[in-house]
């Protein structure tokens, strides 16, 4: 249970990595649709001492979910849910134990069945410490017929 | 820790969205890197009783690890690790619990610092159950510089 | 990405230790109720590049559900349903990766409402490299008045 | 990724059920070692919508290397390691998303060796409201030669 050396502090930027997939353009213009704190845990490392790449998901999930809780009416009922389709993760730089982050979600596409949701992962004592950005799309389905159904009106009213 | 009524057999199946971003074209032609078998755990389920979006990074990361495990010569050394740059995942059927799956890996692009891993996830028992594609980027970097380097040869060779 | 200098084969050899809790008596006698093999993931591991302690409790939650979902008739209704109410953990030697596991549980104890399940983790391909032991204790509960009921007939049969 | 219908606010009230196994006498006399905020997340959740048995483990590891990190001096070495050798958790009631959680440790004793943890988890907005109980112990060992070694005096003087 002793604290690991750490990953070299420059080790973990890829920002400046020239091959990696191009970037989502990053739709943060206008109001965010939330700023979730998030703290991360121990147990989000993984056995290189960062926080394990799928976690990042995890964090996306619950400032999403943080933002449905808060959205002014109903977005879901029996016959229309949202499901994820897809996700897009671009990993900036490592992120170590203990740490706050921001975790900010943008609408970067509205259509007629689904959402794309942009998201930055900073630093939340360092705006400009970018760990993360790209986007996960949600579909609204029928469950019972597996086909998509238009955006709830209040998923729409609250994004515009 | 009763079992939850499932989700409608069709109600998972994402394929047909239109919606959804763009599928990566599968690299998926000639030998897979791997092929690793996966058993699905009850706890992979999240509180909407299918597989979690996060998890699915998780069944990557393990294929991948096994395969490198494998690469005959060395693939790492104090100079030049790996890093996971970027992540794209498309969610086309919902997993279930029990469930064994296959976790597909091709080599879609070498870079000369970088490799684009696309997947393939299907049922074990039905190779024709496609429950997620899509691609990862590794970028092979000085940890101490921050710098990518080039791929070592293990890799390389153990791709063509 | 690159793998861990491993914790030194001997350091984690638990059962040494003077000082640790009073392992239970584990009530391994009889017939197991199963012995699941789960596969040990490289995402279980944690920051010290061994399987994180909370993890065991999945072990024996995956091959707990394997059992009941094996139990021979209903064990669980609207007005019926386990929940734990406790667990005990010895951590006798740690888990690397990768590995394959047998988790054996026994029937420690049937109460009127609750039921002890021993447990013991074991290397599969060598069973006298015990990693835990310790139990479990279910309870049957009837989730909407909040009280212990009776244990099913299914469970009381399937393990006498 | 629609909220599930609750589970009934008398349902998981465990701290009635007669037969669960008895509870470690909670050593929570004089001060704690620390109080740590914890946020339960939407990916503690497991199929049954509450906060999954394993999850507790992880809260507690969060309060005890955030106890650690401010331990007044060194309690590790490369001769001198803590590890996990027990633990006991009682799951008094279930925990729903959202809240947030304050993680109670004390220290329960102190051998020559080892260091027993009792712990009290209850909601940050309640503190009547008990979520569980239990405690850990912790060795302290050589790595090198899996022996138990002497408690740091660090540790032994952030307790007394």
């Amino acid at each position: 249970m002793s604290p690991r050396k750490s990953v070299p502090k420059n080790g973990g930027d890829l920002a400046a990595v020239p091959e990696t997939v191009e970037a989502a353009p990053a739709a943060t213009a206008g109001k965010p649709l939330i700023v979730a704190s998030i703290e991360v845990r121990w147990s989000d490392l993984d056995a290189f001492n960062h926080v394990n790449n799928a976690t990042y998901l995890t964090y996306l999930e619950e400032a999403r979910l943080q933002w449905l809780k808060h959205v002014p009416g109903p977005w879901f009922d029996e016959q229309s849910m949202p499901v994820l389709a897809a996700s897009e993760v671009n990993y900036r730089q490592s992120i170590a134990w203990p740490a706050r982050l921001h975790v900010e979600l943008h609408c970067a596409r509205l259509g007629n069945s689904s959402m794309t949701i942009a998201h930055r992962i900073v630093d939340a004592d360092d705006a400009n410490r970018l760990y993360s950005d790209g986007q996960v799309v949600l579909v609204w389905m029928n469950p019972a017929s597996g086909k998509s159904v238009p955006l709830p009106d209040a998923i729409r009213s609250s994004v515009v």
